[in-house]
């Protein structure tokens, strides 16, 4: 019953053999090796468009300095304040960017959306260089509430971002369950919707660690190497993240993997739907599911051992107030989660409530 | 009429006589000279105990500083959303801190209040690192709506915030104006009321270039001088400053300049609210007035000479929207100001409105 | 014939199989995992001592985040003028330390010796803030020139350093080598020869990316999670570092790795000596050659297929100039390295200057 | 007997009293105003050319703005070992530059050659992003060892600068003394030179506190005023810096004060050269000299009350070694520099010498 998170997980079979496959032979270092540039060509075909790719081995480190290459040190970055570079990263997007500002422009909503970005430009000061100018938008594919971005709002936020000066990045932490959520083409769900600059996370879906940066805009990665290097982030044997992501890219591993997620969670959903005394405080709509619980029985399932988190009372949509006896739970599913830990996660549920 | 800010000033005569004074005879440099010496006196003095001060050219060097030495890079300094390290000084306190980040908690009221710090900090993360702890909490006396904090309120918002593990920074780039609204004693201001770093401001209020940033607890201070050379704002000739804050505050002097420039504002303020179709937005209580009035007034009003900001809609109260054909105003008055500029420009304020 | 860099190989199979077994099964996220635990304690065991310790994926990061628990940001860090900390990695130190400095206080010797050391520090100005203080040494063992140090040399470095008020870091990068090559107890090449903090690398000697920052001095250790979050370098699924980390170690599997990259360098260097027209530029201690070669024979050997490196000048012995005609060669075994390629690769010299 | 440094004055007459002047008066804040801006006509006519021209506060903080517009964190700035901006302000240049790395090339002379210039970036590796690439080289004009640059001898460096694609700056706290020294246009010694960025300080000379940033190279400029406001260098009464400046510029009042100081060095340096048991470190060029003298003099100097610097040993000639009874001190005139002062002090060293 490991609902804890998409992490806890190993990689998959298919990831894990083209590692073992890629360890033998010379190569050379840094990225200069036929799986990285394998990996990269993969990227290419499946976004359908020329785009510059470069690995790092942490959603973290992705984002930030996928970010540090699109704001000035006086400038801010736009996000929902539950986004994940907000709230789980630390001030690593201040460290990388030197010093840019964070600033949470959405609550209460798990998503998003172009009129609270507006009013968010609209009455901010104008001043420089006394005040801080936007210069990027945020945004998480599924979002950190578990939500998808359609690609008719991923485009109309971008087209807000743009008309305001901001280009667009996208946290794509779990872009596999979107996409797969979805089933559209990558590209729809990204630069044809005006993502400049995507991560494109495959740990949490299959791999042991292997993030990409995705630079669809071009003119917006020409220190990103730099960047790279000194922060540390350059593998010296780069074939680790290639064969990865060859691996993972290969017949559409990586959304069959994310699929199986997915589904995983919609059934655990249905299941939680048909509780009296359980409230989904989400649709679920990829592998994330927030339910309001019976602290009672949050301990009950723990102690049986279930896994899952606590979570930030602070992401509750506006309309919920969490109860004195009441816990907020975040429970994830991933690409091994089985039917049979369902059905005893569940099992457990019923027993709770009939001793009640 | 020059009611745009109280950096459109000069320096008092009092302060320009004591630099032009100390402007003869060799000193050793970087504040190792008398006029330096005797001002750390004389505000140990003011404030009734024992203290670490330092000179340095500007408020937002002052609250960065200050702010450096209260916080790691990975935590966060609390404040209002509209204080001036916020919306003002670009982002210096992330250069200074080296990447902390700066939270608003409050928001629609002119001043934070303790129920804002707590309920922030129950509800945010304590995952460390993955959550960003808040460690110090800044507030602006007076505050950047012009109301003032009374030792009472100070004292419940440095309990709360010590109670959370957070130091006490003070904004006092108008604490001159606050004390003389209050007639209270500076260290009921301040240290008795749980400040612990005080960035006191003399440049709006009768010098040309002079803060201080006092540190109560000295604890707090010994990293104080690396950085504020690193950052260039060591002075070499320190008399500069040393001997405009020892005429400032030779005889009450900071005092009067405050209770002037309050005075002119209470004035004001009761003109103001005598004429109908004009709305201040926050009670008058130090220097500085926000007033909502006809766009067409406003123009007319520049038209005949009259300077004042356009402000921050954003700093609104949370009950007044402003109308498509209003102006958010900012007055400020200053040691300078005199009756007849006042006079002249509510003349021009009763003139528009006849034509109307 | 790859002598590039000992980053051109996979991982050793025991390494890899490590990884393998590990992949299976739930474990918590961030290092919170059997195999990172179990990593640990293997660590401890080595060194006989307690220790606190932290993996991550590049030595760069390894040693950047290692500095910056040791150094302010108004103070410098000493360190042979060869070192890779300043020759090849950007300049990551001074992003992780926030600007401290880096200042080469050796050249023209292939290892730092505590009288260059004392020269320094005696030499430089102590006026602070303006003057900026020495606050660490660090060392390279093996060396950059493969030159090892042996215990004595160290604890002789420790003492200088610390009667100078500077904390001691080892980059370690190829420890496993200096280890292999003296034969003695990593303990005696460490803490008990004064080392503060070592940065022990596999990636270079057997794994595919694992490095580990240990702490003996564990007061230096407070802010190491914080940091390394907010750099990006705290993997979500630790197993990766731990696993490997786990199978260098097991059955001094390290050592034999290292001892048999040793050994091919240490053939390859008597095959270089015996050979007129080249010159060894330091004696062979580990698993690195730096071979005085003459240009066109340099072009005869890349165009058969031989890998290696032309290497800084900078970095030559004080009494050798490079001839123009000359190329100054960097050649290193790993543990794949191979009779038959050495052998080749003789075969291809003897060939050149057979046809001269 | 004031040899310590040209920081122990304040300012001239002239400079007083246009601040004095400037004092009255509303005027916009923030460089908005008509000193300001009459200053900076003045330095175009000045220097006879277009430039733009920020003013700050201090020598450091210019020097470090100058230098961030000019590297990138991953670039490094090169310079004279004693230069200061790598002695005496610091890690600033790190600070300012997001961690750029200084390095200096030339030591053992009083002044920085093309040769040394191209020797380093000969030897430097260029495999980026591995390596750090130079791109601004420093120079100090007059330098810190008290020499001058002639016109041809800046137009060389710039040469061998840009010829590897560096920049020029140039740290003019003494620019003063260096132009009257050498009877030169300005734009000679800058511009036409082929420095792009001039830092040129009036504090040294005749000011309370002024420096200012020209760029004659506007395209570097671009993001300067967004770095001065947030390393809090913006001042609200711009009118301090603009009154001193066009105080200090008028009617070559600058020159004058520079020459003063020069021939009162000149007149010292005559006197001690004349005495047996002194030397002269370095040819006396501007106001700097550097002696060296047997401890027991300097302490009996002291004991009389003349004031002057033990100069850093590290920079004494190539060719000098201090004995263990000898220190090496340096001595600045000023403009406010007497004859009877240095007549005083010259009797105190024949007195000591005489009772020997």
């Amino acid at each position: 019953m490991y609902f804890g998170s998409d992490n806890q997980t190993g990689a998959s079979s298919q990831v894990l053999n083209m590692l073992t496959e890629a360890n033998n032979d010379y190569t050379h270092g840094y990225g200069d090796d036929r799986w990285t540039h394998q990996a990269i060509d993969a990227l290419k075909t499946l976004f359908e468009c020329d785009l510059d790719a470069y690995f790092v081995a942490t959603g973290t480190a992705a984002n930030s300095l996928a970010l540090s290459c699109m704001v000035q040190p006086w400038e801010s970055i736009l996000c929902h304040d539950s986004a994940h570079i907000i709230l789980d990263e630390s001030t690593a997007p201040e460290m990388f960017t030197g010093g840019a500002r964070m600033v949470p422009i959405s609550k209460g909503e798990g998503k998003i959306n172009p009129v609270q970005l507006n009013q968010y430009v609209q009455k901010t000061g104008t001043d420089y260089p006394h005040n801080v100018r936007p210069a990027a938008l945020s945004i998480t594919q599924a979002s950190e509430s578990g939500l998808v971005y359609t690609p008719t709002e991923v485009a109309a936020l971008s087209a807000a971002a743009k008309a305001n000066g901001l280009s667009v990045h996208m946290d794509g932490a779990r872009f596999a369950n979107a996409v797969a959520s979805q089933q559209c083409a990558p590209a729809e769900l990204s630069w044809k919707a005006g993502v400049d600059v995507l991560c494109l996370g495959a740990t949490k879906c299959g791999a042991l660690s292997a993030e990409v940066v995705i630079f669809f805009n071009k003119d917006l990665a020409h220190t990103f190497t730099h960047r790279r290097k000194r922060s540390g982030h350059l593998l010296s044997k780069g074939r680790l993240f290639g064969a990865q992501m060859v691996g993972w890219l290969q017949d559409d591993h990586w959304l069959e993997l994310a699929q199986h997620a997915n589904n995983q969670a919609a059934k655990l959903a249905k299941a939680i739907a048909s509780i009296d005394g359980l409230t989904l405080a989400w649709p679920v709509e990829s592998n994330e599911l927030f339910v309001i619980m019976p602290k009672g029985l949050a301990e009950y399932l723990q102690a049986a051992g279930a896994e899952f988190y606590d979570w930030y009372e602070s992401t509750l949509p506006a309309n919920i107030t969490l109860g004195e006896d009441e816990m907020f739970a975040r429970l994830v599913t991933s690409f091994v989660s089985q039917d049979s830990q369902r059905e005893a996660f569940c099992g457990h549920i019923y027993a709770y409530f009939a001793a009640q």
